[in-house]
């Protein structure tokens, strides 16, 4: 999508002007570090289309931009941390690459600095203040319930979607939402788009757990299973462990123990096979198109102008129709 | 001090109407757990004896105490981590208790819960939030310092005092000058306010680190040696390490490595020798004296009420006087 190109280097060029510093310089490091990570931009894209949608220039909502993709990053350094994940885009994690102090500390200041950024907004400041803090909680809530799936049992479906509509779409929702709210949309208009993007991520996060166990290797370029070898718990997961008999499940609980290398494509082939006994991958599909389509219909009658409109059907095109 | 426990009764009352709640409660409950250990609630009273300072009732900035306060806790939580610290005023750490993501979080959720009730202040509500969120960079810059100090074996005494400074001075200050602003105060004695309450963190922190090897332990009620026997870099370390002789500072260097329980008596009486050589005690003693008489010199001219200025010289003297 060229304009998600267009606002990526837009948002490097104003990030550059804004590079994180003080004192000691060794907790600043690791925050510039993970940003320059890099990633799609997304959600300083959806600050900006929300605010062109309803009228406002993206350049003057730059602050809000970087500040929801602190609070990303602040969320991935933490997370990393949570998941003992060695590596981040590539590169190692903040934690393994300085220490577990130095990580904890960076992702506080960067909570901080994201809070920063957003006291700068001067119009409409209450309510996108109040939205971003509301959100920020339930990011917090969203990790903790994955946590806690971990220990558990007896998720349900339902619980998981909740889960990852706090985890990672309601930051989305966040974005474009406080973008409109800047430009002074009716609370109609920035709340149906907050809805748009939620509604637009869940599908996109359902499609990335589909994709990692059922994607074509040919299209999304890497083997599938990726999810299954972790041991996540998954919607996939889920559902075929309500849904199998009792030596179904027993069968997928055993999986779980095989940690072997070597009988890697075995799991992930039997694991897969368990999940389509339940009908799991063509239910995720069809619950991660039937988000997609929720988005469009609550884009198709919003009053906003025509070019932010074409702006934000592309964008959930683009979403829909990755492979990878 | 009378008031200070007036404040303190009334600070609980406020905050058991207002117990951190949400989903899911196991995020929650480390969060009330930290905060149900107590502690003197010096932050909350400075709020109120801040707000009292220029005229408004401290029933008026409860929200701002319980903010600071919630601040405090969370960064005892992390701090906790960073520490390895078992123990919190005599019950398990969060991390020990729970486990490391849990206390993360707990603490990430903690920050994001002090800044939803900051932009509850209605009235002077943008310079207070800036303020706040300027001294919430100062505590995780200060804590850097300090991480990185046990890295480093050039620590100045200067340095040493600008680490505790923001680790711990400008919280106090933020929140008596906090008070100050939601009661309207002119910048200037809210200024006044908040240079007194860091002087007097000063001078208390650096009495703290005084008591701790020097007090007399017929009135701490403890053996002094904590720090040494921690190996911690306080300011007698860092001034007896820069102002001995050379075979002084190997001797200091080598009680580093003394680890053994049994000669935890003699390491404790050879370092506080070799502080003392350098006359570290008296001008650690001096130094924090030097603090208080600051304080009490910013309060004397202050066009503030004389009730307030009668409590915050009061609350000095309670925090010069104590002896343990």
């Amino acid at each position: 999508m060229k304009k998600l190109i267009h606002y990526a280097s837009s948002f490097e060029a104003f990030r550059n002007g804004h590079l994180f510093s003080g004192n000691p310089p060794s907790l600043y490091e690791p925050m510039n570090y993970i940003m320059d990570l890099g990633g799609k931009r997304i959600r300083p894209a959806l600050v900006y289309l929300g605010a062109e949608a309803a009228g406002l220039s993206h350049e003057q909502v730059q602050h809000l931009a970087l500040a929801v993709e602190t609070f990303h990053n602040f969320s991935l350094v933490h997370d990393d941390i949570m998941d003992e994940a060695p590596v981040r885009r590539g590169q190692p994690t903040v934690h393994l690459r300085w220490n577990l102090p130095t990580a904890i500390l960076a992702g506080d200041n960067m909570l901080v600095e994201s809070m920063k950024l957003i006291i700068q907004q001067q119009v409409h400041a209450a309510e996108i203040a109040s939205l971003f803090l509301k959100t920020a909680g339930e990011v917090c809530n969203g990790q903790q319930m994955d946590m806690d799936f971990e220990q558990r049992s007896d998720v349900q479906e339902a619980e998981y979607l909740e889960m990852i509509r706090l985890k990672t779409a309601v930051l989305l929702g966040c974005s474009i939402g406080m973008g409109a709210m800047a430009a002074g949309a009716d609370a109609a208009v920035s709340g149906s788009l907050y809805d748009f993007a939620v509604a637009a991520g869940l599908g996109f996060q359902l499609r990335d757990d589909y994709l990692d166990s059922f994607g074509d290797p040919a299209q999304t370029g890497k083997q599938p299973g990726g999810d299954i070898l972790a041991n996540k718990k998954t919607w996939l997961w889920i559902h075929a462990f309500n849904n199998l008999p009792e030596t179904g499940r027993q069968e997928l609980l055993h999986w779980k123990t095989i940690q072997d290398p070597a009988r890697a494509d075995e799991k992930v082939q039997a694991v897969k096979s368990l999940m389509h006994q339940t009908d799991a991958d063509v239910q995720l599909a069809r619950l991660s198109d039937d988000y997609y389509a929720r988005a469009a219909a609550i884009l198709e009658p919003l009053s906003i102008n025509a070019a932010s409109k074409k702006d934000l059907h592309e964008l959930l095109d683009f979403l829909r129709d990755r492979t990878h």
